[in-house]
């Protein structure tokens, strides 16, 4: 038996197959039950059983393991797996060490907090502990207590694995590890935090003087550089922002440097099976901010580590408000991630909280939307409904609701749906595993944009026009992504800061959602393509310096096109290609005739400046509309 | 025929009705459509018609006034309301001055901004123009041309009152005027702002060094007072959040003042129709927020100027997730107006935008709810579609979408909803209109908690431990109010900040969202109800100062209770009255055990800290839940 990846496709014994999996955990079921929930997910045609291994569960005294169930019968996990491996089910183990999952401490030991107490948390600039579950990834006394739970786990884990006969094909590395900054707005500023700062600045410029230029300070030595202030300090420069923008580069590096050290030391205890981490961001049904939380992991991407990211869909109700959001999502993970299948590694069913009332019939829509949107492997989560052991829980004794099974494996309303839904994918797997999108439009992602999760607000006098994190959802998500898919018209996604000019190339038409700030290299990249006879649509803006704030108009410059100001109008609206009075939002970048033959003017506003036009300076097909 | 208010209700020739409106706005049907459209909305059951009456519309030139249809058939105000009368239908008329209604300019003429241009728009704290239609509203230019505005549209509109045998029967004031403020977060600073608040203070104070003892401030004089910063600059004090109280308060007196000059314009020129004025805040499909809005108007409810306030119900999409909200939002509003009609003025029919959806399914789940939640009239809006005049829609040519009636006056598949809904209120309207609440138990709203349009951050080290807007949405908005409605308890509402003491001792159990700030003679009052054998239930805190930041703990004195301080625990979670594990919230104010006996504590948290409890000090009722 043998379980691998293959460019985007899951390979069983050789053959491509849905990863058809639900979560169920054996910490939160009476171990007599455990048998007969995972025979009714098989009956429900599930392949596969996902579930956490909590440090906190198995180490529940410092030093003190239980994984056959000697100090309760539910820690028994060997048992688990070979129930699994009995009734044919494949296993997926998602050790930690974090595993949030509503387990009070987020999967890491009491002892283990009350030993060191605000010590290994995450810390503000003041030096004060973070209310958050959050502690500093580099500090040495969690890495030790880290070491000692994988030298225990891994290896039993790896004699489970498929490689030796067992029901074991994948395995979670940590979980949601950004999580914590996101929700919090905060930066950890502990355990040497600054250093690394400083090493990864050093690294990447070398001489402090390129800083100095770039940030407009006069530091004599890279270990005079300060960090970027938390809370609500506001941006008052261009420069300001450009700090910013790299200190958010700081901490995808130390993501990734911390999930590839996770890497190593599990690969070095015997591990040989696929490795995943996971991608939250659903809020209260909406996907618009989930971009954010899939840029945090940017350093871990195609070639850059051997993980694959799965993708939390969570999205609580579904309708026509939020399905759009569910290919989006995807869209940019795969635009990111590369050539890697495409999973959601928690795929909602049933709910978190008892007040967010999941219905079948809202879910089946959803599951089969998800199929058309690519995926090709799931996790049901979460398939059986569990009771928390006491103290144990992060919302009461019941752990989620409205699931497939309750806590005894009774079946309910929602059990019918998974093995319909099993049913779908056992007649049509190989369609399903195969299929590939044909477009030949190309909308870019760029990262930069929703590298925000600490952003700050934007000072009124500072020089910048745009806030990313409130134009970016009217413009671009819920604006030119949802409505290409409310038209029906099929578009790739392409990740312009990390993609190779080639994957541009093929497009007949390419969508691109530009600020004033864009790297060198991906300006360049846009240039080339118009210059060779592609389709360009930009929008809102042209750049005219790099995200650091250096100045840099490549585009402006190849194309001889300078705006003449920015519009701010009170409910403006536009004329466009025959259209009057197309609601448009502030600002809008305004053109000076004398750069345009009449012919080439497309849109103008209501003090009748030009916003939108085509195929200036001879270019064969250049279309820039300038608001939003 | 003879229309008035009296009471909670409407009274229509001596009867007390439903009113049951919908709105056609004239200048956006083509006027040979106009009475096939009426003659639609009276086959529908509707009495009354309603309609803004934009001055930009009517005055398209300075002092150019048309209201016969000289310039443009759709100006002819006068044949539309003959219309209405000849069919029998009542007319609602909203003259502004400000109307919204996606009308650009909000309803003021373009010939009047580009007049006075930035000069007479609200400014910020730099003396810049706010993007935003609204203007600094006492201004000598705007209120000069309000009035050659209302001497021409309100002799109009008492020549077709009711009292003179026409249809108009009631008329609303301006439009949601402090919805500007609300939306840009952000106060004027424009024309005399600052002048209106020194007096507002003085009057209030009489002495400054009141003032310098509350604000610890060293002022000689009211005039040295300086107006509180906007923006995002964060409290540092208590004090300076009392100063932002304070602030907020003179607010309502400003609106207050706004709407009573213009009550007193329309009276003057011989109208006698009852007035009204209209709340906004659903966001997104939830009511959380729309209590600052009802706060706004706090200087003229009940006795403070005979101004009804309507409500707009516009939740978007209705289900489980906000159907509560629709009741509670009523209830605040009746709480704080006191005994006045309840009425919609804006009742969701149909959507603003074209994306939020609404179908007629999901509407007469809403419709129904909304008579069982004490509506005694609504207006809905849109009843008809219309099509914008040319450069005068702020989001396009069409205006609404999914209404009974197209522009052209052809029924949809909402229509028949309407009939029906018509059809039940015309069988059963005596007990609609005639009903009453029954309960023992009520819940207090505190405006304070509320006022917070303006609010700025609370910096981590200033003292103050809850921030009104993160904790009165879980605790008490979609916490408190809406447990008791999932779990069938019937509650009435009480402002405590306004109402007479007497209003309180009818109910045997009374529930009060409290934080450490609470006013000196609302203190006493919750300490008065208790002491003459109240059962009171007051959670998370106990008041230890008044809102301004003068201490003031009334209530701890008086019960001898004195919280020992707070706990912050990562996922917490408390045992009460024999229930394990359930969740709550940080802080948890916990209490010293010397001070209770044994069986008065009621719940722990995991510290083992007592955190509820009962019947201290031998008083008779008394629970204190000191968590969220």
């Amino acid at each position: 038996m043998t379980f691998k990846t293959e460019g985007e496709n899951f390979i069983l014994n050789g053959e491509k197959v849905f990863l058809n999996s639900g979560e169920i955990h054996y910490f939160r079921i009476k171990k007599e039950l455990w048998e007969k929930h995972l025979i009714a997910a098989k009956d429900a045609g599930l392949t596969t059983i996902s579930t956490y291994v909590p440090w906190a569960w198995h180490e529940p005294k410092e030093g003190e393991f239980d994984f056959n169930g000697s100090t309760c019968p539910e820690r028994d996990i060997e048992s688990w797996l070979r129930l699994c491996s009995k009734l044919g089910l494949k296993s997926i183990l998602k050790p930690g060490p974090f595993i949030l999952a509503e387990y009070r401490g987020a999967g890491l030991p009491d002892w283990f907090f009350e030993k060191y107490g605000d010590e290994i948390k995450m810390h503000n600039s003041k030096g004060e502990k973070v209310n958050s579950d959050g502690v500093s990834l580099f500090h040495p006394a969690y890495l030790e207590k880290v070491h000692v739970w994988y030298d225990r786990i891994m290896p039993l884990i790896a004699d489970y694995q498929i490689s030796n006969g067992g029901p074991v094909i994948m395995m979670q590395v940590c979980n949601e590890i950004g999580v914590f900054s996101w929700l919090a707005h905060q930066a950890d500023y502990n355990y040497r935090v600054k250093a690394h700062f400083i090493g990864f600045l050093s690294e990447k410029y070398k001489d402090i003087e390129i800083i100095n230029n770039l940030w407009n300070k006069k530091y004599s030595d890279f270990n005079d550089i300060e960090l970027p202030p938390d809370g609500l300090v506001p941006y008052l420069s261009r420069e300001e922002r450009g700090i910013d923008h790299e200190w958010h580069n700081f901490w995808r590096r130390y993501y990734g440097d911390y999930l590839r050290m996770l890497t190593n030391m599990i690969r070095e205890r015997g591990i040989d099976v696929p490795l995943y981490h996971n991608l939250p961001g659903w809020i209260y049904g909406n996907g618009f901010e989930f971009p954010v939380n899939i840029t945090m992991y940017e350093d871990l991407y195609r070639e850059k580590s051997e993980i694959i990211f799965g993708v939390d869909h969570i999205p609580e109700f579904m309708s026509y408000r939020n399905l759009h959001d569910d290919r989006i999502i995807n869209d940019i993970t795969r635009a990111m991630q590369g050539n890697k299948p495409l999973f959601a590694a928690e795929f909602q069913c049933g709910s978190r909280e008892y007040h967010v009332v999941t219905n079948p019939r809202e879910l089946e829509l959803f599951y089969k939307a998800s199929i058309a949107n690519a995926l090709t492997g799931w996790n049901y989560y979460m398939f059986s409904q569990g009771i928390n052991p006491e103290r144990k829980g992060y919302s009461g004794s019941t752990f989620y609701w409205f699931n497939p099974l309750t806590p005894e494996g009774e079946k309910t309303e929602v059990y019918p749906l998974v093995s319909k839904m099993s049913r779908i994918i056992k007649t049509s797997e190989k369609i399903i595993v195969e299929a590939k999108r044909k477009a030949e439009v190309c909308v870019l992602f760029y990262p930069p944009y929703y590298a925000t999760e600490l952003e700050r607000p934007v000072d009124p006098g500072c020089g910048l026009i745009f806030n990313y994190s409130s134009i970016r959802r009217p413009a671009y998500f819920d604006g030119l992504l949802k409505v290409l898919q409310v038209l029906n018209i099929d578009y790739d996604m392409a990740d312009l800061y990390n993609c190779d000019p080639a994957e541009l190339n093929k497009y007949k038409q390419i969508w691109a959602f530009a600020t004033d700030e864009m790297d060198r290299k991906d300006q360049i990249k846009l240039l080339d393509y118009v210059e060779q006879g592609g389709n360009l649509i930009i929008y809102p803006n042209l750049p005219d310096r790099e995200m650091s704030g250096q100045k840099c108009g490549i585009i402006r410059d190849g194309l001889k096109i300078e705006p003449g100001g920015t519009d701010f109008i009170d409910s403006p609206l536009i004329d466009i290609i025959g259209y009057k009075d197309i609601k448009c939002a502030n600002p809008q970048i305004v053109y000076n005739e004398n750069i345009f033959k009449e012919s080439e003017i497309i849109a103008i506003n209501l003090n009748s400046k030009y916003v939108d036009f085509q195929n200036p300076m001879e270019l064969e097909k250049l279309l820039i509309s300038a608001h939003g």
